[in-house]
């Protein structure tokens, strides 16, 4: 039995052409390739035409799956398959689990475009179109995309023509220099405040703990940042620095732990607590410098979500994590930037939401972070292996002229 | 001014003198020691009568604070000073935070302990006895612990008979054989099974990636396990190994991704989702193995805790985190030993919760989560850096024979 | 100005062909494909001819270099260009410098394979054919080939039929099982042995550190290793392990550090030192098990490479590194499988002179280290992230049996 | 049988105390404090007079040699036990095994210091006095040590005053700002420059690879640099940064691996063999910057020692490890401060050759680095884990100003 395919684009460069190839003869089954125009100039996308031979329907079926999701149409494409849910958060066996790429799906007379692309969702057809829904937010009763015969999905092609991170791969080394990564950034930051497009932050504790507050203070503050997405550490720490110059009871000035330092978070929630809240505590001018306080001063979007290792916490902090997921969502839309810093659960949380077209830069000490990241589906993340408190402060020098 | 302090114990090869005096040296303020009792064998106790020198009322109260947590108590202890919290989550500024130790607080005639000692809590007075409270379930009128001058703290004293764990001190190397520690640890769940008592487990999903799971699920259905802390991605990726043979899309048997692998988590949750949970797959016989399979046999208690990267989640998994740590300090209550398994998230989480006197061992196969859990308190907590998955093996081949 | 070259193998399922197309848009040159048979059916190789367009002589003599070094060669290539190394270790500064691929020179008329090939070397033309030899190595007059136009080269093409290591990429996690390595990594012992070729173990003290001395010593003693490459510290603690029970100290049995271990080692180094070295100890009776006893028993060839850190050394230990690298050489010469222990430094030392076609294995708890290695152009490598001591015992035990 | 041993200074701060009673506690032996007085204040040091007790002689003899280390001496010191060498590099198997701290040896009517103080030497009784000296320089006929009845050890004791380290615990963690290490590190260094004494930097290529070249290379130009320290890759990568503006192959401005890039160093190895070394192509004027540059340009002593993984090497590199061994103490000795810079190997060879009482601080961005030195015996070693790279400009910087 067999199956035509088509795959067009810039099929060699961006590897796609191996990866089909190799799919085929590690799946065991044959393949005749009908006809190959290969861009004969830089400038020209090349396309495939390609026949996919295996001995049982099922064989066909099962592989002509999996070529889909490496971004080849089958020829005449058939219409898509839509069940019904039974249950809420339950749709049928062969549903279609999204990927974080842009995605079509045929709707019989032509490719149609699916909304809120997010990795691991359910495509639900409705009035206003197709769209990446969770699994738990599925009411019985909604249309489902199920198979993989009729959808179309584009990875992330390599940018011919260079660009503001063209320069940079995924890899991940300690033994970089930061610089042209700094300077690059701050371009990207640039051009994305000049179109008045968005820049988000994600930010963990140690941003505070390594001295990086008042530099990504500065940037929040100087306009370069649209949104922080972060757990309660971050603002606790936050504000425990304001209030008593320590982090995690460590003197950030002399590096000194401090006696009874331990205890200065509790008393840093406690005090946030008496005002009811950050933005309270910044409007009593208690609360009068550092992170949260530019935050709350620009009105910019944040989000601190809860976890099972917090303290307190703080009233600002959410814990019910449903509402979390929506309200990270919600700040990420749009984002053309995401700059992550020294979090992993949140870096990985926000990287389940975001499309792969998405820029995506990753700063850590630890390099086992970044090929987390990857691992968990965001492969366009930049890793870049560094100091985050003296990183931030080269990015605030780079960015201030 | 003058203060006077006794110190009782094994002051000398527990460091608590050498604490003692470099504290009051830090301070820059002085002392006399008045007498010190050396035990002069092996057997006794020393006792140390000191004199802290002030300048102000203000410096000798500052300082007197961090003595007390040191184990000190003032000669002729003051009454204790309670006072009444005015809000909900809000407290008199200069309330006592807990550590994890032992607590005692003199009520004017004796000194009376603490109930449900944790790190970082408030310490109560009511009608039934002085409790650790978490700040936030606080409410306005308690009775709230202030200042430090009636509190007497216990730091864990150094076994000086040894006993099961003495051998191991908390050092973190990925350089040394984990033999010893494997039988050492098989023989503490054997004394603890044998008198009827706690061990708690606490996982991350990697015990699954690495193969671990069947080693961990025999444990469990052998009784050495009388609870269980995790996260959602470990009953998700149980299910999706017992359902698929992956675990994160990578074949167990093979080490092999496999094609559309990454969509079996999905898929796991899914039919999860279909039964209405965990319990009822495992009723219905489709969840016929696994870790959590035998969890839900052996009836042990378990909470999986939410987390903003979770996928699904499972409809078992407690998204709301008041509640899911409410739900784990309640699992955790009266266990004589945790086993932390490669979850930093869960691991600190737990961590927070425990008196400084349970028994804590940690393994991960990175060096810098045993670092982080004792530089969260959790100084107790003994680490073991290695591959879980053949740790895991290891221990259960131990338990076996 | 424009020059053809000509391209063959399996370009497409090797990235081949994406590399050369990226090459050419990276050096912002045009291109024409003048024709490309791709392979219909999986069995048939494919060939590219392709015009490379440059505007300068310059320009195109130096993206050629770049292409023949991708594995493309030109058409009608021209004879190579040798020049006479004027003075000893100086060689013209257009010297083609080796990968670590098979590497064919054009003599005029054919193609002619290199021998010894290793990477970072000079091709040299004698009498009997042509050698990689070391910049050291050459002597004035010694003929050498410069630039890199009559030259091709063979990556190692994807292995389209699998075979013993089909399965692994080269990634590198910690959150993956072991046992499927360790089952085809003692399947591969098997054929080696079988077929009477070699496999050379490189190994660091942290194999005896970790408790893996017994299980290596077995491998060794079996007949499974056919050389061993080390540096001074294996050696010492192998024997302070036999002599004393400890390895830097640490009693292997307790795992606890045991009073004036950290001497042991010295008085290790003595008791082989008054025996004249580790034969004459083996010999003596004095050393009866362990590592070295083994490697000495089974007359299989080692070295022990000297290092600014070691103490002593042993006798054994050559401290010139000159001659330690071509004994190193020597013993690694014509193996099929090289499986590196937990010591970076050696690794890649051995790395270096390894052709880029010989299985490599590198096992460490810490993911750095092969990430480095490949870095440092050993490539081949596949990465292994686990306890050492764990490994070598689970290898053990499945070639037992 | 009982012993009377004598320790005075700050032993109960030092924590030597506890030491001494645990050491006896775990030995299974009893003891009698037969008398102990405290410093009563900060300024007194204390004195304890104590009576060990075993059952056997030769329990008390084991027993005393290890309290000996711990800075305890016997009442009453016996004359030290000295034996001949009976062939080179082979003594006694009771010989004493020299610490890194501060050694005294009774000579029968006064405590006489030893000379060249290292860990893992052997004491050598000649007419000039007392010396440690390596084992492998040992020459049949020479006076060794033996036992450690009449030795007085001195482990660095805590500074009561501060001063400029004082503030510096050991503890190794990313998530501290190093803001406050480089301005103290920078207040040493002038300290240490205007008294005249020395400052020597031990070196990796990752200060290379990292963008530190720069601001290394000013450190040495403005006299801040006594000597260096490092291997044949810091100088390799400093020549080919200065010669192509790659390190390793990728271009130090975009952080772009350039094509042929991995060529670069072998390049540049060439260049300098056509010199004939280093000082050469300085004078020459064809290496005019970097940090091998200043080097010789300052006239400070280097040594680049050689490992098994050397490419080339360059001329000036001793691959004579016994020469280089040699030539680094010679460097090492009288410095006062060792600035240890991202080369673990370096590190520990030059830790092996320091007094514990020479300031020590290792920068690398792998926590586990500095735990090893440790582990190794460096024990005074201060951890810093940051990007190298930034941290050199940082220190250049605060240097500067």
């Amino acid at each position: 039995m067999q199956q035509r395919f088509i795959a067009e684009g810039h099929l060699i460069d961006s590897g796609i052409l191996t990866n089909i190839l190799n799919l085929i003869v590690e799946e065991n089954e044959d393949y005749n390739i009908l006809r190959f125009d290969i861009g004969k100039t830089n400038a020209e996308p090349s396309r495939l035409e390609i026949e996919l031979i295996c001995d049982t329907a099922e064989r066909l079926s099962t592989v002509s799956k999996k070529l889909i999701n490496l971004g080849c149409y089958e020829v005449g494409p058939p219409a898509a398959v839509w069940k019904r849910a039974e249950k809420d958060a339950w749709v049928p066996a062969d549903f279609y689990s999204t990927t974080n790429h842009r995605t079509e799906v045929w709707n019989g007379s032509a490719w149609q475009a699916v909304v809120d692309q997010r990795m691991d969702a359910v495509v639900v057809r409705e009035a206003g179109g197709l769209f990446c829904r969770k699994l738990r937010d599925i009411r019985a009763g909604d249309e489902i995309l199920c198979g993989g015969e009729a959808v179309h999905v584009y990875p992330p092609q390599r940018d011919r023509e260079g660009g503001a991170f063209a320069f940079m791969d995924n890899e991940v080394s300690s033994e970089r220099s930061v610089e042209s990564v700094v300077s690059q950034l701050a371009e990207s930051f640039r051009e994305i405040r000049n179109r008045g497009s968005k820049t988000i932050v994600v930010a963990g504790p140690v941003v505070i703990h390594t001295g990086g507050a008042a530099a990504l203070a500065e940037l929040i503050r100087e306009g370069w940042v649209q949104g922080l997405l972060a757990g309660n550490a971050l603002a606790v720490h936050d504000a425990e620095s304001v209030f008593y110059g320590t982090s995690l009871g460590v003197d950030l000035k002399t590096g000194k732990p401090t006696h009874e330092g331990h205890k200065n978070h509790m008393r840093a929630i406690n005090r946030i607590n008496g005002h009811g809240g950050l933005r309270q505590a910044v409007e009593s001018g208690d609360l009068g410098r550092g992170v949260m306080y530019e935050t709350v001063q620009a009105e910019i979007p944040f989000c601190l979500a809860g976890s099972i290792r917090d303290d307190g916490p703080l009233p600002d902090t959410q814990m019910d994590l449903i509402k979390a997921q929506g309200e990270y969502a919600e700040i990420a839309k749009g984002a053309d930037l995401v700059l992550m810093l020294s979090s992993m659960l949140h870096a990985i949380g926000t990287g389940n939401m975001l499309p792969s077209y998405v820029k995506t830069v990753c700063v850590d000490i630890n390099p086992a972070v970044v090929t987390k990241l990857a691992d968990r589906g965001s492969s366009q993340a930049i890793g870049v292996v560094s100091d985050v408190g003296l990183f931030l402060k080269a990015l605030a020098r780079e960015l201030r002229g």
